[in-house]
């Protein structure tokens, strides 16, 4: 793998009219851009995700895996307003200060794909086998495939759709939390919606605290499941910014699909949900897919049978490797799981073909 | 009806030892106690409700009505810790001060459940024909079975099941918006558990805010869905104490049942689960019921079709009432809804029933 900082040589326009003067891109490529450039895949992060594939999709991003470093190159571009690399919501926000009342800027999945774009026009890339990407990274994959119809072959997009009325009211409740200074509080309210009901019933139950407390003789002692989320809370604190989170959530809201929008696709479209989503219900996904086949375009759906909840794509990667391995066209099944296994064991196997990359 | 202010004449003890000095309870009675106290129905509120059922339950309490006041008393007795008229937290907490910190103390539902006879004792009433609650009301309806097996013939339990480790991180994150002394953040959390996500769906869908806020154009600027929670959680601020809400949520959050308080009912036992409740799935509504039955109880399950989510008991009374003439023995299905209906309508018919009470 190999990062990349681009500092873009000119102001660039927001879709709110706004320009900004200086933007940085931190993105990473994992596997080599043939001499024609022609076996570029560019994959989306998630909302609290970074450019470093690898750190998220560990185990099915490698030498064989269902995202083969062997025959592509992993294009990853951290989002404009993240806070890994790229230009940051907080120093947007800063630069802002001058004319009175600092105030994040709104910033769209269309601008992010467009940033997506320059970094793809550096590295002389003109075409995307695929783009891929889950949650918000699937609202993105979207957008791309809306805004440049040309630019990519498939589109995958895993556990997306237009925020639904509750999920909207989810981000809501978080950027409250926010308000509060309390990032804390939004994050554990958004693992909350990332997982399933049977899943946390599965692996806390109404079990105490696992450190010892004891909740029916002190009020402040917890059950497990609430230690469990003030540790997500704790870690998630330390690794990312109040105003990314802010700023994101903001950019997911505003994610939408005309009809006109949709009819502008070229790409085929592979739709994959998760069985056990309730942020991004599977049969909101399906109804979307059916929204593009009604428009003309070749769109497919495809299920992740997990008890994960929305965090299936992350969490349970022989599930989404067997999906994606489908969807990208690869016959071989079993060695993912197979692979994956070995890889969780620690045997090893794989540990080599991280070095390589 | 009319309303009793009772002053327990002894020191109450609560099931963590404590001994409370004091205790106040304010209850409802709505129809007439026959003379030999044979008619009395106990009734459990919710999270938030009072013993004023005719607040709550306007539609399904009435001379006719699926809770029949020409046939029976309804009582309602106002929480232990709760706001509306028995002895509250805030006083509760008031009067542990004098031993250093102040803290709430902790109730249970076996303690409210005790003030509850305690309350009935005061009215002669030994028997009840049917103890009926939803959500925690319907926690306390099973306590009850648990504790007196002999006082209730039937029990009447909607929506309700010891909370599963979904519900134990819901009532964990709102107790922590309290700690910031955020109120109507804990309620909003709480309202997005009580609807279904279709319901918010089809009520509030993608459109901003009505009162003409542009979520596009504005960052603060709120889609309707917004709007809606906020104006939730402003109304709950004035008619609720925070102090209430933190203790309550505890008592639910210790509400379970052993296989031995199982065994040791001696009621019949109806439960009731709400087709699209998120908060305590049908499924595990269900599921309480099998238990209850391998236990060598006479336990049914019937279900609320609606797709009102966990907040249906209260928001879907046309529904509601079908199914508690059903659990009540009423075969007249056909009234109730179209009583409703006109009462909805404000044709009045049903206005004079309520000036009756």
């Amino acid at each position: 793998m190999f990062e990349i900082d681009l500092t873009l040589n000119e102001p660039f326009r927001l879709e709110s009219g706004e320009v900004l003067d200086e933007v940085k891109l931190r993105a990473t490529v994992y596997g080599r851009l043939n001499e024609d450039k022609s076996n570029a895949v560019l994959v989306f992060h998630a909302l609290t995700g970074s450019s470093r594939i690898g750190d998220w999709w560990n185990g099915l991003m490698c030498n064989g895996c269902a995202l083969d470093t062997s025959e592509n190159a992993f294009i990853c571009v951290n989002y404009l307003g993240s806070s890994y690399g790229s230009t940051s919501a907080s120093a947007l926000k800063k630069r802002r200060q001058k004319g009175g009342k600092a105030e994040l800027p709104i910033i769209t999945t269309r601008d992010i794909v467009r940033t997506n774009v320059l970094l793809l026009e550096h590295l002389g890339v003109k075409k995307l086998k695929s783009v891929i990407g889950g949650s918000v990274g699937g609202m993105l994959s979207l957008q791309l495939a809306v805004d440049f119809p040309e630019l990519a072959e498939h589109c995958v997009s895993i556990a997306a759709t237009p925020l639904s009325a509750m999920g909207l009211a989810l981000n809501h409740l978080q950027r409250q939390a926010i308000r509060r200074n309390d990032l804390e509080l939004a994050r554990k309210i958004a693992v909350v919606s990332y997982k399933s009901p049977r899943k946390f019933g599965e692996r806390f139950g109404r079990n105490p605290n696992r450190n010892g407390e004891d909740p029916k003789r002190r009020r402040d002692d917890r059950f497990d499941v609430g230690g469990y989320l003030d540790h997500q809370g704790d870690l998630f604190r330390n690794r990312f910014e109040i105003e990314s989170y802010d700023l994101i959530t903001k950019a997911m809201d505003l994610f939408d699909l005309t009809d006109a929008d949709i009819s502008r696709v070229r790409a085929r479209v592979s739709f994959v949900g998760i069985s056990s989503d309730w942020l991004f219900p599977a049969a909101d996904v399906r109804a979307l897919r059916d929204r593009f086949v009604r428009r003309g375009v070749e769109a497919r759906y495809h299920e992740i049978e997990s008890e994960d909840g929305h965090d299936a794509f992350l969490s349970d990667l022989a599930a989404t490797s067997r999906v994606l391995r489908h969807v990208l066209g690869e016959p071989d099944e079993e060695m993912t799981v197979a692979s994956y296994v070995a890889h969780r064991r620690g045997l090893g196997q794989l540990r080599g073909c991280y070095k390589v990359l």
